[in-house]
């Protein structure tokens, strides 16, 4: 059996669920998405990137995870410690798993709670679903948001997955010299950070993204262009890799041939702004609190609507570092800090670093930046 | 404006969606998935790997595409030709965009198609969604497939695209004595393999597999081992990179040091079944006959499900080549053909290539690899 993690992490997480489901009086909970069906079960693959077959994890209200599957999955879950695997060939244009997982949802009995908050989209077709809950003639509401409340809080060999892949980030910035310089394509430099990551023992990099500019950078979502770098740019590179199926998720800055006095300020500032919001991220506090404290420094605002988020096997997910998110920093969460400032009209600086919360005392899972902007 | 295609391919994109909308007597379609918003608006970036922000596409019964997205999209949603762009500041924990498009869809009018089968799951929350037809007070239909039915044929520029992606998995396949040998470890062929991608030009290695076992491997979907290659291991790689937004997705076999003749003779086979299938999917043939066309000389039934499908913006996506789908090759379907083989009880070997199909005669996207099993 080849596991993620030893099988007593997953009995936790089930039992723990399975306590939350009596209270909030459901049957089951139906899970249709990539991080919650691994969360539960173990099955790690890269194959979800094919969108053509739906898969079904049903966590009954007693008793083990029932695995309803494509058979093409078969193998790989035998390896999990799930046990109960029922499989169909898909994808069938006719009957996707439809019949079969109303079956199973009418043998372990209602209601059956759906995640249906945020970052949990339902991953099969609408025409399906509604076929299936006829079919299985149980009732359907939501999982009361059991399954993101687990998530949230993060099992020490969780946290030591992420520590993992942040020294794989942390190792590929430190060669950043290697690929950046003043003539160099950003779209070239783009690909070989990648190489980078892979080098320095990411499995695979699922996210990368950045951008460079005098001063700052316009945007920072965009593909790279095949513009080259030019002396007095300012370039962030920010990446996702993945290590064991658990993210990274922080970026870097650094000045191309020289620093400006306006790029080296903004850059101290935003350092001064994530070492405020790692002391204000304690818990008992409140996200809108730790968004506060890096407000307080770069007076930016939102920049691009949050200032930091839950990191796990999702490059974000859980709380927003927000002016609007009231929820409560907990013992257990890996945080993004990433303040934004805005350097000139129209132009930002962004960084980014990785913590988990402690009640003893946060810890830094990447390796902090410190305050002088580098230059390559 | 930096786009993916010129103006004219979204228009006539546009102007095909909205006659076949006229038919189906829709007043809007409402798309929320990655490949769909893209393929009427251009818009191109990998922060779609974040699950935390909804983005929406509106297609109007007349008129241009409305993006409803968070205002972190907004400076490259203004590099497309999609002109009326109305943001909100996402991720909003009370109204993450609900009012904005229950707004926007009342102004356009309905019945609101949403695509509601295979492969277009619903991007946005179960709950949001509720609220967000209550408010509008639209009637809510499926999009009669029409965005399906509009992806399955590839524009010129689209196959243009996924023959530059192929060729870069070509060249990278061309150099894998570099990189992997008898006791290697296979999860290092992995990694190097994505960095021989990277090398050849892909922007992104959103999908690799593999496999490695003597006379073949028992599952093509699990993470890689670090258990070293041995003599007379069959090791398949099979990639999904990307550039520009569009897939390869094929494969090869290599044998390490020496090929038995039960793994030589099983290649030969799949290269004939390759072949056949090549000339087998002709327009006005069915899914099902291609996938006969394998099968007669395989034996080997469906394996995992089918022998082959759609390709494009997505690593798999339309039609299956299997016993069940009934759908009908068309001139301008890329496709890939996969058959599969069991060489010994629980071993397989797979060969997948990829095709364009044409009037005039179907044409090679990927080198096809010869009959002779290749060894490292």
């Amino acid at each position: 059996m080849s596991l993620t993690f030893p099988v007593g992490e997953f009995q936790v997480r089930l039992a723990r669920a399975q306590a939350a489901m009596k209270k909030a009086g459901l049957g089951a909970i139906l899970l249709t998405t990539e991080p919650e069906f691994r969360y539960f079960s173990g099955f790690l693959t890269r194959f979800w990137e094919s969108p053509s077959r739906p898969w079904f994890l049903v966590i009954p209200a007693s008793g083990a995870p029932v695995a309803v599957i494509p058979s093409i999955g078969e193998v790989l879950m035998r390896r999990t410690w799930v046990t109960d695997i029922r499989t169909w060939a898909a994808p069938d244009p006719v009957d996707d798993g439809v019949t079969l997982l109303a079956d199973t949802l009418r043998e372990i009995g209602g209601p059956v709670g759906v995640p249906s908050g945020a970052e949990m989209p339902l991953r099969m077709p609408l025409r399906d679903y509604a076929r299936m809950q006829a079919l299985c003639g149980q009732a359907f509401r939501d999982d009361a948001d059991i399954v993101a409340g687990l998530r949230a809080i993060k099992s020490e060999a969780e946290v030591a997955r992420i520590k993992t892949t942040c020294g794989v980030a942390n190792r590929a910035f430190d060669r950043m010299g290697e690929i950046a310089r003043e003539g160099e394509p950003i779209s070239s430099v783009f690909r070989n950070f990648q190489r980078l990551l892979l080098e320095e023992g990411a499995d695979w990099v699922p996210y990368i993204s950045g951008g460079a500019g005098p001063d700052g950078y316009d945007d920072v979502i965009s593909p790279a262009s095949d513009a080259p770098l030019r002396a007095g740019d300012v370039m962030m590179l920010d990446t996702g890799a993945v290590v064991d199926g658990y993210f990274c998720d922080f970026d870097r800055n650094f000045a191309i041939t020289r620093a400006s006095d306006v790029a080296r300020h903004a850059h101290a500032q935003l350092i001064d702004a994530t070492q405020a919001a790692f002391e204000a991220a304690r818990p008992g506090a409140r996200a809108c609190d730790v968004f506060a404290a890096m407000e307080a420094i770069t007076g930016g605002g939102e920049g691009a609507g949050r200032l930091g988020h839950g990191l796990g096997m999702q490059l974000t997910e859980g709380l927003s570092l927000s002016a609007r998110d009231q929820s409560e920093i907990k013992a257990g969460m890996v945080l993004t800090l990433e303040p934004g400032i805005e350097t000139t009209p129209g132009r930002l600086m962004v960084h980014e670093e990785n913590i988990i919360v402690r009640e003893a005392g946060n810890e830094r899972l990447s390796r902090f930046a410190g305050p002088e902007l580098p230059v390559l």
